[in-house]
């Protein structure tokens, strides 16, 4: 199995599930409990807390654990009353019926007309791996006295993230995305004292975020934060690895590239062939042991067209047939060699059915 | 070391532990890729739907997978606008600004006074483990044409529950009570087409929970409700365990017992010691490699008195002195003689300090 769909999600890795075990077989008390068992709970989940907490340049007590990327997200936007989004962001926001659309430039004017309270635009978009360079949106929110949002969810160790530089007012991880388990997420508050909790009850993340504490997951997040944050190493051969990809579809005729390699993660190459349908390619990798996205996963099993391709622009006749391969720094040439060839061969067969 | 706090979280064991490895280490795949290992994901969710369903005599389509049941008792709270419940319920109920505490005898006069549009009512209490019978509530709910909601975590193993025999509307667990991870719960909802999620975003779980799913912790709470569900065999093996417990301590003096053991599940027993203050005794018990609670978890770093004792008329001199065993059916009678001994030597000690 060639494993491309790491926008999607990724896998648990040893380290990370050595972590885990412990956690669940052994050190397995209630982080509220006062023995010994229950002490040592608590204190790994202050360890990931700083161990979040350095990898993104924030305070230990900024850093809250939540179930996911989505519940960070709807965390936040519940503590608003009218959110202006880009058009591209994650259907965790996009759907939340207090969020409303708008384009970049017309920001400031939306802002002032609905005297909206939030600004949520995302760091890095999960479909194309297109990076944003939210620092002027920031800078025109704050200007206007209302706070930032990012969802940095498909950010996290492919680009630096410093939340002091970019200035936001609170941001979103996922631990999936990153060699954690699915099921454990991040929500970074520049100012907790300002938000109100979504889950009611005990009082564990300090009254903001009640629930016995997913001590394994968190665990984990921890662990994963410090072995895959972006390094230049990786970033480095990432870059050749996308760089191959591109070099080796972009003399195909009718091919259509939805992302801009000059301004995109260095791990994901989303593109489309004229004439062959997404799915159907997809579908026939997959029988080839490669696991790649016909748009991103959170959406597969839509009909819908991808709004994120629609609104960057792609061609009616590219639209349905987007693929996206995502990978890490593992994969060998060998298994690049073999996805071009693979997918080459079926873009073919299937125009060949037209 | 001796671990006698069950009703706080639980151990995760080997073949939960085997089915949550393989999801996490080798079938990864996101349940919403279309790819086989998505698929297999995808499927595993089912296959736990229907496991969960069968245990609670839900249909599969009743069951939505949550990060806990603090989530779950949030989640059906959001959906309504003035609830009643019990003195005695958890936080994640009792701390919600929409929730109004009543006494059984009150019930039809505060729903009628207040407009009320949801009861909820625990089905067994976290801290002494005491069963209500809450089917003449739910009668008297039902009839005023609102609905009920149970939060059933400290039940699920401990007594059978069926949910077509309690006539609830909705049912909250975690499985991290049952030997299934922390981070992972279930809300059952007799009508799910009542509902407005909590989580906007994806379409996971038909549109009501967005977010990529916890697929270890699901397969593992689907695996944890067909090994860990009430049966009359461990019914049997605990309730003894419960009476030697109650045998040993009732003779000493200035005990008082906040578990009434012929109304509770067969797994708890709280009790006090007078001049015998209980994070102390918690504590030399720790010391002695035995884990009991003083309190429940959830409210264990809190310096306030129970909530539940004070309700449930725990004279002041016991209030503090309360702790809480809780076991399962694996604890030897070797064990249970070392905690009985353990327990009066340092009760003693503590007393003469006094």
């Amino acid at each position: 199995m060639i494993y491309l769909d790491n926008a999607a999600t990724t896998r648990v890795t040893e380290p990370i599930l050595e972590v885990m075990l412990s956690y669940l077989k052994e050190s397995y008390g209630n982080p509220s409990s006062l023995y010994f068992l229950g002490r040592k709970s608590k204190r790994v989940i202050e360890t990931a807390r700083e161990q979040v907490a350095k990898a993104i340049n924030a305070k230990p007590e900024q850093i809250f654990f939540t179930s996911g990327a989505t519940e960070s997200n709807n965390w936040v936007i519940s503590n608003f009353d009218y959110v202006i989004c880009s058009k591209i962001e994650h259907h965790s926001i996009l759907n939340n019926p207090k969020c409303h659309q708008s384009d970049f430039s017309e920001l400031e004017r939306k802002i002032r007309k609905n005297n909206a309270d939030l600004v949520t635009y995302m760091l890095v978009n999960n479909e194309t791996g297109q990076i944003f360079d939210i620092k002027s949106l920031v800078e025109i929110s704050h200007k206007m006295g209302i706070m930032f949002h990012t969802d940095a969810t498909q950010a996290f160790g492919h680009i630096p993230i410093d939340v002091k530089e970019l200035a936001v007012d609170s941001l979103s991880l996922s631990g999936h995305k990153f060699h954690a388990p699915k099921g454990v997420g991040i929500l970074y508050l520049k100012d907790p004292s300002k938000y109100k909790p979504l889950f009611y009850g005990g009082q564990q993340e300090k009254n903001l975020r009640a629930g016995t504490e997913n001590v394994a997951g968190i665990a984990a997040i921890g662990k994963a934060v410090e072995l895959y944050n972006f390094s230049k190493e990786k970033d480095g051969i990432c870059r050749t690895i996308q760089g191959k990809f591109y070099s080796a579809f972009k003399d195909m005729t009718d091919v259509w590239f939805n992302t801009n390699i000059s301004n995109s993660i260095p791990t994901t190459l989303n593109l489309a062939f004229k004439n062959a349908e997404s799915e159907s390619l997809m579908l026939l990798l997959d029988s080839n042991g490669i696991c790649v996205s016909s748009g991103s996963a959170c959406n597969s099993r839509s009909l819908e067209s991808s709004h994120v391709l629609k609104v960057m622009g792609t061609p009616e006749e590219y639209i349905y047939n987007s693929i996206r391969l995502s990978w890490d720094e593992s994969i060998t040439n060998e298994q690049i060699n073999y996805v071009i060839k693979s997918i080459k061969n079926n873009v073919k067969k299937i125009r060949g059915y037209v």
